[in-house]
């Protein structure tokens, strides 16, 4: 299947086993020198893979660690200095390979770099698949918050290849099947239900499905001021909980407990139609997905004073009303302990 | 005087000594914090008036050192740091109260910081008043190299009091002038004849035409792929002498010498209507511009294989041909190095 993204003229590819595809592209531009980012877990599993697809092309590989960590500045920097030393110029390209972790750095480093050169973006994760390869976000965690430097651009090409899914873990797989679950519950009833007893997933139809989701709410609100923040539902508490988590949660496992916190305080402030938070629970234990994290309400309000979303000490929460339905709230700082003290308790 | 840009939708006054609409503009939104980015040598300057801008409002400051040097990603890291350290959010704003080096730099950290806050300018130089108040270029040097990493990112807000202009001395002046030159080579030959012999400068007149000539190539070609790189004229040249001279040369100076360079070659290889080359060393004269520098050809092309103008091993370079005039040509290394002898030598 293929999504042409137009309001930024770039293409999406999802399939399978399809090097084809990209070598095609690559070809296509066979005068760029190309920059590779991955991690060194990614290269070890796909180095043959990798090999193939660039034969014949000008190009380099940068490995950074595997991880969180990994999207710093000092990364930052030190690929912008190979870029340098390796005379890109505009003509030349950046593709990142593998997870969020590189597609967020090397993105961040694409629009910087010369104040921006291609992008290319092969996702491996099922989270980056997902997410990521849509609505230009990208950035590199700073002073221990996340995404707090970055910048909103746009790929060249998205190749989606589902068969990279095949050497992913369970927990990984849920990472991504987390933020499925949160677009189902945005927008798509009948996807949750597939979701929520589905034992072989079908990914090519659930990718496909997501990005649609996402581009539909990016869509006329690319700078994140409207619409598009719906998208965060489940982040707010979520990033709360990765970060005090020291990120031993992921993001998938944290946005989805912030998710079931938000479904809860919901129904209790009679905002929602029903208790459909229980369907949230057990679907995600259906999918070994956690369903709660302890933490301290003051301790996680200290962490969310630095929320991108908080305008004139206001921050805009989602709410899920029912499954497929959300609405936005601006709320202060006391209303959001409420519903944090809400969530979290059974 | 005020001129819309309606692609990017924000404002930009020019007046003399007109603290109240920035004011006014600051009132209108005064539930935000401000960062004030601005120079040592601005700041003691202004310190009294900026104060008295600033009055009732929540702001900071904060100061670097005068000078190209400033450009640099260790004061990009400690400004966002600040930033985080004093809870700047979305809804607050940067300012950048002072010339090139101050707006650049201000101008990249807002486009980074939380992936985009409010940016509103203060030019205090005739260059940055006349160059950076249009077309969204930002950035800091990387590894010796100018403006290597940065964005492009608007202004909400531009205000030019050339009333600033009065604490500038002639080589500060001059800095700015050289570019309003390459405007006038660009497309103004009535403004070429009235800055070659002006005494006392129309300033609000010449800044009104140096903006909309800008504005004019910047049209429809924001990210600089095609037309806007007219405005390059003398600036690949100019680039190298500035490096150089370890911006010993200011950046006017610099790129003035360029223009006369590209000039005089273009002459001589019949790309010229005639010699009016001599027009611009004898305007170049008249306003105590230098007309020429000293360097080695090869040192020079080290420097520009980095040019951000390169594509696949051609560079596009910006040919006058008449006053008012230009065209665009994309050439080797080889032919680049026949303009640059042609060029400087008399």
């Amino acid at each position: 299947m293929e999504i042409l993204v137009k309001e930024n003229s770039y293409k999406i590819d999802i399939d399978y086993k399809s090097d084809d595809k990209l070598k095609d592209f690559l070809r296509g531009r066979s005068e760029s020198k190309f920059l590779i980012i991955t991690d060194e877990n990614v290269f070890s599993l796909y180095e043959d893979r990798i090999k193939s697809i660039m034969k014949g092309l000008e190009y380099f590989i940068f490995k950074i660690t595997p991880g969180e960590e990994s999207k710093s500045i000092e990364n930052f920097v030190e690929i912008n200095k190979f870029l340098v030393e390796n005379n890109f110029n505009r003509g030349d390209a950046i593709i990142a390979f593998g997870g969020g972790v590189v597609g967020d750095l090397g993105g961040y480093v694409a629009a910087s770099y010369l104040r921006g050169i291609d992008f290319l973006a092969v996702p491996t994760t099922l989270l980056s698949m997902i997410d990521s390869s849509v609505g230009g976000k990208n950035g590199i965690n700073f002073m221990n918050l996340k995404n707090q430097v970055g910048s909103f651009y746009f790929p060249k090409y998205v190749h989606i290849d589902y068969s990279f899914l095949e050497t992913l873990d369970e927990r990984n797989i849920n990472n991504g099947l987390a933020e499925i679950f949160k677009y189902s519950v945005l927008k798509d009833r009948e996807l949750f239900e597939y979701l929520k007893s589905a034992d072989d997933l079908d990914y090519e139809m659930i990718i496909y499905k997501s990005l649609n989701i996402k581009l539909d709410f990016v869509r006329d609100d690319e700078r994140d001021r409207g619409k598009r923040q719906k998208l965060n539902l489940g982040h707010t508490i979520g990033h709360g909980i990765e970060s005090l988590s020291n990120y031993q949660l992921n993001h998938g496992e944290s946005i989805g407990i912030g998710t079931i916190y938000m479904a809860r305080a919901a129904y209790k402030l009679g905002l929602a139609e029903d208790d459909f938070y229980k369907d949230l629970i057990e679907a995600f234990e259906n999918h070994n997905l956690p369903i709660s994290y302890d933490f301290d309400t003051d301790e996680i309000l200290e962490v969310l004073k630095h929320d991108k979303k908080i305008k004139n000490n206001r921050i805009n929460v989602i709410i899920p009303t029912k499954i497929g339905e959300v609405m936005s709230k601006k709320i202060d700082f006391d209303e959001l302990r409420e519903i944090i003290e809400l969530g979290k308790n059974n």
